[in-house]
């Protein structure tokens, strides 16, 4: 079934039926123009590394999504990721605020290789109120809206519900940093993972997909560190309508927590179960559904994960 | 554009177009029965490992396909992955001989990753002469025939043809083996391709739809230890068809090869654009597109590589 406006009318209008209706619409219009630009030839820069990359069309994209979204809610802000890369404040206040990553996948957009989405969130009072996510070139649109379900096409998404890591397939990103800090880290947590037995490790290049497969069920847990808020947004909606949780592993409760918890051994999902879990509103990083005592984590001064 | 025998047209027909009109149409087939049968229940067993998993499905499927094939082609032989656990021998003699991996990606398909794949591969006189591989949940007919071209869903494929690694997207696989050495080696070689700063690193759980995404440029290379021919036959010839390279890194030259060739370092593929590329006929295991010398590779003694 192909995506469209009109399949992901199942819940009954809210009060931001028109920003969601909007979301939809935009993050379809993106995902043409991000097939087109997959088959054409691009001019990538680099962000904060040789693999931090960024295009044209991320920049299109975005400017789309931004000039149209204010041009219907004037009063509305917006938490972007390439204008922050250029510097741009990203404040979440009481209003209501766009949070928009126009390519998750950057690095797979450059090779062509197909997982590649748009990511739209929206929150109200530093709420979370619904989440678009458009799979480009599967022609898969993912949304969610508080309280109202999650939904690919218009069939629901459940999580799989899995509480055993030795059955659990586990998603997780490299990411674009290559410091030696970094990849000791992703490399230690993959050991980990690997030595307790989990069914399988996958890595796919698009944290906002990855979060998609765990809502529909394709996956059972996913973890990574250093995530931004428009990594998150959308897919924190889709993840918790989907029945699942996303964690901000932070001590912190505040929204864009710089905190780290600490680290544990023991790596089984089913021990954790009745185990209260923290969920920061709007975490820059954190595992969604693994516990926190099978990961190695950042040091609190090493990674420069700043409030925002 | 939906995948049919029809476009598959494209290059003239040879001395085995009936032989290759059957394996399209009976992938196709398979790719109904997975896609069907990932909506269901399913009965899970073990087989090296806890992580080595096999369905009723793969048997379905693979007895499907030979019993298709044994019927219209009774002196044609036939080597396939569940029927090698089972204890059949895997000999490749001069006949005729399908290669079959019903099921390529069994975790995934457990878990309802959507990235499976039928993969049909066929030699004569220990030839590849074409391989048809069905990325089931995306409907991606993948075909090569030697000297015919490689194409998807009747588009024509070729390989990005990068040669420096720092700008590569490296595709590789975990695979269903958990012990200490394998662990140890997958490890080290992720963390060599980390430091020498390829773009990316994925694994997506299929050797051969990763082969796939070499074909058709989306990726840049791929590299694994511990193959079996089922996992390569059709991939090898469209790689091949595509403009790509397999390489056994084996020294011996003979089909199904035992060998292993010495480790070394500088991780940098332009150095060996001018090399002879090694290219066993039906490798058990190989990078693809990656020097030889940006990996650490098995020891002789450890791997249980024996000899098909």
């Amino acid at each position: 079934m192909k995506p469209s406006g009109e399949d992901q009318a199942a819940p009954a209008a809210g009060p931001w039926e028109e920003c969601f209706q909007a979301a939809v619409q935009l993050a379809l219009r993106a995902g043409q123009i991000i097939r087109k630009a997959l088959t054409e030839e691009k001019r990538v820069s680099t962000k904060t590394s040789a693999a931090d990359l960024v295009t044209e069309t991320d920049h299109l994209v975005e400017d789309l999504i931004i000039s149209e979204l204010r041009e219907r809610f004037p009063s509305h802000r917006f938490i972007a990721e390439e204008a922050a890369a250029s510097g741009a404040k990203c404040v979440l206040t009481h209003n209501p605020t766009w949070i928009i990553d126009p390519i998750d996948g950057t690095c797979n957009f450059v090779h062509r290789f197909p997982t590649v989405a748009v990511s739209i969130g929206f929150a109200v009072r530093q709420e979370l109120e619904f989440g678009v996510i458009y799979h480009c070139t599967e022609e898969r649109l993912y949304t969610g809206r508080r309280g109202g379900g999650a939904f690919c096409n218009g069939q629901r998404l459940r999580v799989s519900g899995e509480t055993d890591l030795s059955k659990a397939l586990v998603l997780t990103e490299i990411g674009p940093k290559r410091d030696p800090a970094t990849l000791k880290l992703f490399l230690s947590n993959m050991e980990r993972l690997l030595h307790a037995k989990a069914h399988g490790v996958r890595v796919i290049g698009s944290s906002t997909l990855a979060l998609c497969h765990l809502a529909s069920g394709a996956a059972d847990a996913y973890y990574q560190f250093g995530l931004h808020c428009w990594d998150l947004a959308a897919a924190t909606v889709i993840i918790r309508e989907a029945g699942g949780i996303v964690i901000d592993t932070s001590e912190s409760q505040a929204a864009f927590s710089s905190k780290f918890s600490t680290q544990a051994s023991s790596p089984r999902l089913q021990e954790k179960q009745s185990e209260p879990w923290r969920t920061g509103r709007h975490p820059r990083w954190g595992p969604v559904g693994l516990p926190h005592s099978s990961l190695d984590e950042p040091p609190r001064n090493k990674m420069g994960c700043s409030p925002l």
